[in-house]
Formats: C-alpha cells, structure tokens, sequence
C-alpha cells in the first residue's frame, strides 16, 4: 500500500453514481479515473483482499466508463478501432479489445459489449476513447454515433459472487459463460448483469442504466451480500497483480511507459493473418516482424520495499533495461512482487535490481501469473 | 473551499516534475488533471488568493501537459484542429485556440505555443488531446508527428510576478508582451518562458523542457521570490470565478456539461465567415445560424452555502433553466458567486434557485467577468 495525500473535491472531478452511497459505507480514499473519483479502499485493503479471496466484496467501478458506438456502421466501426478479430461476436457476448494508435502503440484495452448488431459499448480503462473513437468514425464518414451513456457499473467478486447474484437476479445467473451478459432489471432499476470483472476471483458486473437509481442498487445490492459476509471494497492491486492482469495507466500508458501489444503479452489478439483493416495494422506489421526487444513479465522482489507509487527503472549491471511498473505485498505468496517490462535478453538474468527511493533493491525475473510459480 | 478527502497515490496517478519539490514545501491537498497530480493548495487558500492578489506566487501547472505537433504538415493539422483562423500567428506567439468535436461541442481549450513553422504545443486542459489530434493527423494522412514531450509549467502569477522572473532572466522579460514567449536557459536548465498564466492578475509561465530538473528550478525560482514575499500556491478558484476564465472539466466537459463556443461566449473565435475548413465546421454552422439557447453567465448567490463539489441545476418557478458549475466564496466581492449556463430567456430573471445539497438558495445572473458588477 501506497500513502495517502489529501484530495480536493472540486466540481473538475465528477461523482460516481455511487458516491454518496460508498460514502455512507465509509470510504477512507479514492483514486481518480476517466476523471471520475473511484474509491481507493474502506480503510482495512487487507481484509478486502481476503475477502475477495474467500468470500465476497462489492465495488464501486462507475469510473470504468462506457464508449456507446450505435448506427449502420458501429460493427464496422468498432471492428476499425481493434486488431482483435471480432466475426463471430454474438449479441450478449463480451470481450477484450486490445486498442492501439495509429504507431501501433496500446491506448486502452476495454472490455467490448456487443448490446445489438449495431450497439456496442466500450467499457474502457483510464484515457478518453471517446474523443479518439468519434474523431476517427466522423474522419471515415461513417454513419455511427460515439458517446458516453448513462452506464455506471457496479462488481461483485469473489468465489461467492455467483450466491449474491443468485439472490438478487435468481438461479439463471448461474449458467452465464464468462463475459456474457443479458439486459435485465432489480426491482424495477434498469441494467445489464454481465458475468465478468477485475479480479481472477470470478464474479458479476452490474451496469446500472440509470444513475439515479445508485444508492438504491448499491443498498439492494449489499443487503444481499450480507448473509454472505460482503463487504465493500475497490479493485485490489495486490489481487490483480498475483493474477497478472494488465492496468493501462500503471502497467503502460501511451505518455509514461509506451508498449505494444506483442511486449504486453497481447499478440495472439492481433489478427495480422486476418483481412480486417485496423488502426495501427501497418505499425503492428512491422512489429510483428521481429520478437519483441521487451516482454511483459513479473518480478520477485527482496525484502519488504514499500512501493514507489511510480515506474521506476530495472537495471542489469548498471544498465537499464527495463520498467517495474507495480509493486505489492502478495499475502499468497508472501513476498513483494511486481509487474514490468525487460529486455528480452534479459528475461533469465538473476541479478537485476530496481532503483527504489530506499535503495537498490534485487529483483528476479518470472513468468505470469504468479500462481504457476507456486 | 470544498473538503478534503484522502486520494491514494498509486502508479496509475502521474508525478509532476516538481511533486517531490511541493511536498517539500507543504502541499496539503492535491487533485488530478491529465492523469497527473496537481497540488489543490498549500493549507491556507485564503492566503494564496490574497497573495495572488496583491504579491506573487509559484504553482506547479505541470499537469497542463503539452501536445506537441511537428512536421512538414503541422501546421495544416493544427488550424484544421481549432475554428480559430492562425493566419498570422508568429512564431514566439501563443492563442487561445478552443478545439471543438466534429459535432461543435467543446472538448479542451488550450494555448497554442508556434515554436516554429512547423512544431506547435497546445498546452492543454483536463482530456486527452493527443489522442484525437493524432487520430485525426493519421485519417487525413497528413505528415505530421502528435505526441506529448517532457514539458513541465511551472506558473509565477501576480502583479509582483515581473519583479520575480526579471530577477531571474533580465530586464528583457519586462518587454514581453501578453502570451509571448521565448527559448531560453536558466543557470543551463532548457526552458521556454511565456509571458501568460491562468489567472487575471498576470504573470509568467515557464515550460521546463527537462524533468530532470524539476526539484532544482524550483527551487531557483522560490528563492528568487523569497524577496518579494512569494508563496506556494495553485491555480485558484475564486479568483479565476472572479475573473471569468473557462475551465474545462469543471465549467463544461463533453461528458457532463456539453457546451458548444457560441453558448461559452467564445463565438468570436469560431471563423465561419473565413474559408478555412476545421473539425466541426459544418455542426457549428449550424448552431450559429440561430442564437444560443443557454449563455455563459455569472452568478451572485445568497447567503454563504458551501459549494456543492459538482455541477447543480438551476431552476425558475420549478422548471431546470440551466447548470450551475462552480461556487466560491469571492474575497473581492465579499460574496459567494458562481459560473453556469443559463437559458437565454430567463438572463433577466430574479427569481432562480439552484438546488445544493443543503437546500434551495436564490441566484440572481450577472454579467461577466464579475468586475464589471462593481
């Protein structure tokens, strides 16, 4: 766990759907994402961690914001904005959409919801998609709208997910596959229950419709959760990186730590074999004609270090040759690990060391995700 | 003042070039533009508008990043960027360009920098610019490179601000007219300095090139004002609600409060008469062949109700007339006042209520900036 300063709350940040209600529930920090406050955690990440782990935890995700793209030409569109091949994608079916620019560079990497042959959403991480994917669909002259919907979604995970879920919607929710989702609603609030989430823990996500119904989803939601012994909580960095999945914005972000997709261990979702024209396909080409000079991989790191709160560099005899983007303690490995990016040459190199603000420190190169290396 | 709240600092939040150097000097609370920390103030706003008023102060701005547009076409991308015509503009020269979508709606307004004919800097606001820039360079296919380089701001505002960067730089700075700018060094640290600021009490802005750098100019800078009474500080609320200055993110944001230029009152910036073709054009003529349905206007708001942290509806006899999106107490006027937009039939109207958290309370509109109303 990183410190916490002091936030401001100025009208230049907005407020979750669920905002009021997280701060009733006692929120202790936020973060900020798609410039919207997201809670940081309630005050105990540990016990939220082992919650997640062994039971169940609610979370405020309205900040993963929705790309609604609708029209003639939105399939075409969106097939335009990810090398991700996407024939096939049936109505009610989710999946993950690797975006790149135009130099083959990652800018986002959402979670594709395909609402209708012609609606679609883009459930995105932390840069505005919109503005990027409207520019290119008007820049085309296609026939699609792009803008942010009122979607603000709410995640219920861990292994007992499925049981609060079960409660709320009925035993049907048991037979979702993952990343599938169906409009529905809870007591007459309108939303879409989607099996999916950012934690390897399994679990649902609610995409609430209507914003002003938060505090009363939030409130139906976590009575619930109770006899489940839910608990409120937030996207849990230790978690995600024991799992290895990616945060665009601390893993790689176009302005701090450029990666492409092949360094990020995202190749296989790039369809150069493909016909499909896509937004960076020349740059990706190229690329993908040679392995790439870093790999994304995770590190075992000695001691105890806190973490940085920042990208810091790995070094190899004085050299650097590479990124540690994230640091946490893992309470299932017991020991400090991290994400980052090295130097292929590199990858079976014992002797690294990251320069932290406290010190040198040894660090050692292994594969993801970390429970292989149990 | 709105409160405090605790803001976790992870990897996904970015550090200024100065964050080690405002921690140094008391930061107290900060917020985040551009993914980036950006100090919200030093323990004492009060004193840091009074400062600003009638002395000097230093702020980190380096959250207002750069999106730098280089090569042979960089100049035909950038005037197809902004409705504002650039014929004219000199290098050394700075304008407020606001950069509209395709469908006329406001998406940032930063300054341009001219560096030189072919490499611009918009220095902007609170959305991800370089990524619709470069997304609308590539689609046209036009040779010209957006990416955002290693400049840091650092903001020296007030009437004794001139005092300060001459003891720095030399006389010469006296000379430099409103958003002017020149290349220089300071004891060899590479800099651009810019005689602009985002306050109305004037001042000085310099680019710092190199963020290596940023702990020792800093540091440089504080010293040289050390004399004149300087203080920390950040951009400040009241005093730019006071002096009218748009902000994008609190004033309107595509998202939250779509606003189009005419409604902003920067209509005499959108060049329709001219024959230069920009992104938008065909969406703001349009809206500029009838008048605006809602106007930028000021507001005085009875009796002292803190401000609410988000944008609030205003309402006449019932019914929604517009939005409220900022509330301060203003020192000048000894009063709360307010930003907004506001129905073009009702700006004559006495009797409006905005809805805040603690109740209704009457505003009454005024015109812009508020000076004008002593």
């Amino acid at each position: 766990m990183t410190p916490d300063l002091a936030l401001g709350i100025g009208a230049n940040l907005r407020k979750s759907a669920y905002f009021d209600a997280t701060l009733q529930a006692g929120v202790r920090s936020f973060s900020v994402y798609n410039h919207m406050l997201i809670p940081a955690h309630f005050g105990n990440p540990e016990a939220e961690y082992q919650r997640l782990i062994d039971g169940v935890v609610m979370w405020d995700v309205a900040a993963q914001r929705q790309v609604e793209i609708t029209g003639p030409d939105a399939g075409r569109l969106v097939q335009y904005l990810t090398p991700r091949p996407l024939a096939g994608t049936r109505v009610g079916q989710g999946r993950y959409v690797p975006l790149c620019n135009h130099d083959g560079l990652l800018i986002n990497d959402p979670v594709l919801l395909k609402l209708a042959e012609d609606r679609y959403w883009l459930s995105v991480a932390d840069s505005d998609i919109h503005l990027w994917a409207a520019a290119i669909g008007h820049e085309r002259g296609w026939d699609a709208r792009v803008f942010e919907p009122d979607v603000s979604p709410l995640a219920v995970q861990g292994p007992k997910a499925v049981e609060v879920i079960a409660a709320l919607f009925g035993d049907w929710v048991r037979a979702l596959r993952y990343f599938a989702f169906r409009e529905t609603t809870l007591a007459g609030i309108p939303l879409v229950l989607a099996r999916s989430g950012w934690s390897k823990q399994g679990g649902f996500e609610l995409y609430l419709t209507d914003s002003r119904h938060g505090t009363e989803l939030w409130n139906r939601v976590a009575a619930a959760g109770a006899p489940f012994g839910m608990i409120p909580g937030a996207p849990n960095d230790a978690e995600r990186v024991e799992s290895g999945l990616v945060s665009y914005g601390s893993d790689m972000r176009l302005q701090v730590v450029p990666a492409d997709p092949f360094e990020m261990g995202l190749g296989a979702l790039v369809d150069l074999a493909g016909g499909h024209a896509f937004v960076g396909r020349a740059a990706l080409s190229l690329r993908a004609s040679q392995p790439p000079a870093r790999q994304r991989c995770g590190f075992v790191i000695d001691g105890n270090p806190p973490a940085p709160g920042h990208q810091v560099a790995l070094r190899h005899a004085g050299e650097v040759v590479g990124v540690l983007t994230d640091l946490v303690f893992s309470p299932r490995l017991q020991q400090c690990i991290g994400l980052g990016l090295l130097r292929s040459d590199r990858l079976q190199a014992q002797d690294l060391t990251v320069d932290l603000p406290g010190g040198d420190v040894r660090v050692t190169p292994v594969a993801l995700p970390f429970d292989r290396a149990r």
